[in-house]
């Protein structure tokens, strides 16, 4: 145990047993929420490696899975974590505290949630909650930050901006996102060369399915394999645009005809004009089971049916979003200035806010960090704006282009051991002693 | 126009249409058969670059889209190349002159065609031939050193290997897999990052479709991700096991028990005991289209209905085979090499051979360039052996893990552009005048 005075604020403690024991500034409490992404961590290591910094700050303790290890009490000390551990956050994909999908509702529905929260808050010296993801979570932090001050603990509740979809509005650009949008372009840029190779005597269509449900901003990102008109992928279908057999058949056509194959990057989120997903066809395997998602094979199924082409189609799912050896410079250090400048918004005293990404310029790329309210964050999906998609609906405009490209600009790489494989961090959580009642 | 002579030879032509005049040393006619590999182009570099420095060599002519170009006489000229061009085909995925799915049968059943192919070399002043491919390949180059004897025009046939599916034998390693054994390693790792990341709360189960129908060399390289007993994956499901449905529900169950959660690698060969492959299931989707392969939908479907798990699946495709961007630093050289070696065997005056890998130590890893018969290599399929899978049939053993774990070591990434995207070759082509009359 060590206790350092400076400035009149006493610094982290060095033990687990300290963490709330008043002595020293508050703790910050740091939760990840929602699906994880390549440089979620990067964030926690902007958090931690700032907090360590600043003398008005204790503890950084950080949820176990998510606010579900709020409500369990499943707290993780990060300080007794090496600054080398600290450092590999940095480089390290996944969630390595662990993240939940658990969405608390209003004050009023979820009133005992809510208090728990508090009362886990005032046991544990809790100054500083700082929830790391998307448009859900934005709420939550709000409506945490209103339920401190009626319960008489207020708590300085910060957002930090998180999510894959790239679909938060206010910010200019998601963490996540930029790394998920390199992965997707240098892959299908990779197997378009592929099937170009063989396409006189095989394979002429090759179809990536990405994610994005409700946005098309990963598929997108796609486009930008297509440095000109006409090339690879020749075909980006957007869950904004709805699917017109037809028409896309009559253009798969003509790009195999002009080009010899054709690629194609397809959105999970596509729907036909009456709102149904194309995934959603109630394929049922041999087994008798309802098949789980897809939307890559049926349109490949389409294709060879309607058209005659052999097809090739791969699924990203987790790979897209967990590819941190492929993810963008521009991310990884837009994700650790978020976790940074929420510390020194809550040191600040700021609180009922999150960091986002302000551009200043496409062209050299410059950004910052600004300031948004939660409020205006929470429950507004941000999808890709009709003048992003061309006119016929089957790829990026060049505002769409100007958009993306700065995002992906350079690379990240992790370290490499003498095995060939990334050196990712690997830790044993210390989990903080309980000082409460179970939670039901 | 630019003759040099040296040491009684003329160095290759400046332009096409020397090809063939006699006046140089003989032409090497380049071909890529089959899939492409993230690396093959690499070999295609060896050849050229070495080709250059040799004198008793003239151009190197590539065969356009593999053997069909040879039979259709359309050959590219790679002496237009500029140094730069040609090294960049060392980075560069997918087949850059293009590959092709054409068997050639008996010389008694394709005398034909065999007939052509000497044709072609005699217009073009072919004196060595190279097939860079599989088995089917090798027999191929062995065929046409035969009949180019009979039919009184003798050509040096030289085999290169390659195949991502490392199912060559004699050769300790195929030039393409350790690429794709890297690829898949890396993505399993992080995607089960990933996973374990949500699994308190959501998906507990992910599951990575990869090639290899027959061997399943890329399966147990996922295999490598864990590097210590019970990581992540915690099953591999190759096509050497036939599919134990019940064992593999129990295995997976346990797995979920233990660890929270369960990452899988199946290959796309696995089949049921009575050999029916799983991704055969019989699927047709709602539009009434037979859908087209993937064993991991019908994986996590059945996982799903028997034990209830949510499951997250992706099918890697070609995006294992062509991800240059994570290519393996030891198969880019090795690559490279068994290019060189061709040249260099072919000046040397050898025929019906090809230059193999030999490796001399596990660790450290060594390795070098040894000379196999063409017919020892033809048509034998190297799959897995039993030493390599674990005794429950869900994992590699250490023997597997002492062959497979130098083939990824280090890294060879491409360069990258201030569009943060990778600078692959893109070239137009120059077909070498016609001299002949169409073929069929």
């Amino acid at each position: 145990m060590a206790l350092i005075l400076k400035d009149g604020y006493a610094t982290r403690s060095t033990t687990a047993s300290q963490t709330g024991n008043g002595m020293s500034g508050k703790n910050i409490l740091y939760a990840q929420s929602g699906g994880v992404t390549p440089v979620i961590n990067a964030t926690a290591c902007g958090v931690i490696e700032t907090a360590r910094e600043e003398d008005r700050i204790g503890n950084v303790l950080a949820a176990k899975d998510g606010i579900l290890g709020v409500l369990n009490e499943e707290l993780i000390d990060t300080s007794v974590m090496t600054s080398a551990q600290v450092a590999a956050l940095r480089h390290t994909p996944g969630g390595v505290f662990g993240s939940c999908r658990f969405k608390l509702k209003s004050i009023a529905d979820s009133r005992a949630e809510y208090e728990r929260l508090i009362e886990v808050f005032k046991a544990h010296n809790i100054g500083y909650f700082f929830y790391n993801g998307g448009g859900d979570s934005a709420d939550t932090a709000y409506k945490v930050s209103q339920i401190g001050e009626q319960l008489g603990f207020p708590v300085q509740c910060i957002g930090i901006p998180k999510t894959i979809d790239n679909d938060l509005p206010v910010t200019d650009v998601c963490p996540g996102f930029p790394s998920v949008a390199k992965y997707i372009a240098v892959s299908i840029m990779e197997a378009s060369l592929d099937v170009k190779s063989m396409a006189s005597s095989s394979t002429k269509v090759f179809i990536l399915e990405v994610m994005g449900r409700h946005a098309g901003w990963i598929a997108a990102a796609g486009g930008l394999a297509a440095r000109h008109s006409g090339e690879a992928p020749q075909i980006i279908l957007f869950p904004e645009t709805p699917f017109d057999q037809q028409a896309f058949l009559r253009r798969v056509d003509s790009v195999v005809e002009r080009d010899g194959y054709c690629s194609i990057v397809v959105s999970e989120g596509v729907r036909d004009a009456a709102g149904k997903f194309l995934s959603d066809s109630g394929v049922k395997d041999a087994f008798g089971h309802a098949q789980l998602g897809g939307v890559a094979p049926v349109i490949a199924s389409l294709i060879k049916a309607e058209l005659g082409h052999k097809c090739h189609w791969a699924v990203s799912d987790y790979l897209q979003r967990s590819a941190r050896h492929i993810a963008s410079r521009v991310d990884v250090e837009q994700a650790y200035a978020v976790g940074k400048a929420a510390v020194e918004f809550a040191a600040a005293g700021k609180t009922g806010v999150m960091p986002v990404i302000e551009r200043l310029s496409d062209d050299p790329y410059q950004w910052q960090i600004a300031e948004a309210e939660l409020g205006r964050l929470a429950n507004v999906e941000k999808t890709v704006p009709e003048s992003f998609i061309s006119e016929d609906g089957f790829h990026i405009t060049d505002d769409c282009r100007r958009y993306l490209q700065p995002l992906i600009k350079g690379e990240a790489y992790p370290p490499y051991g003498e095995d060939g494989l990334p050196q990712y961090l690997a830790v044993e959580h210390e989990i903080v002693p309980r000082k409460l009642a179970d939670w039901r």
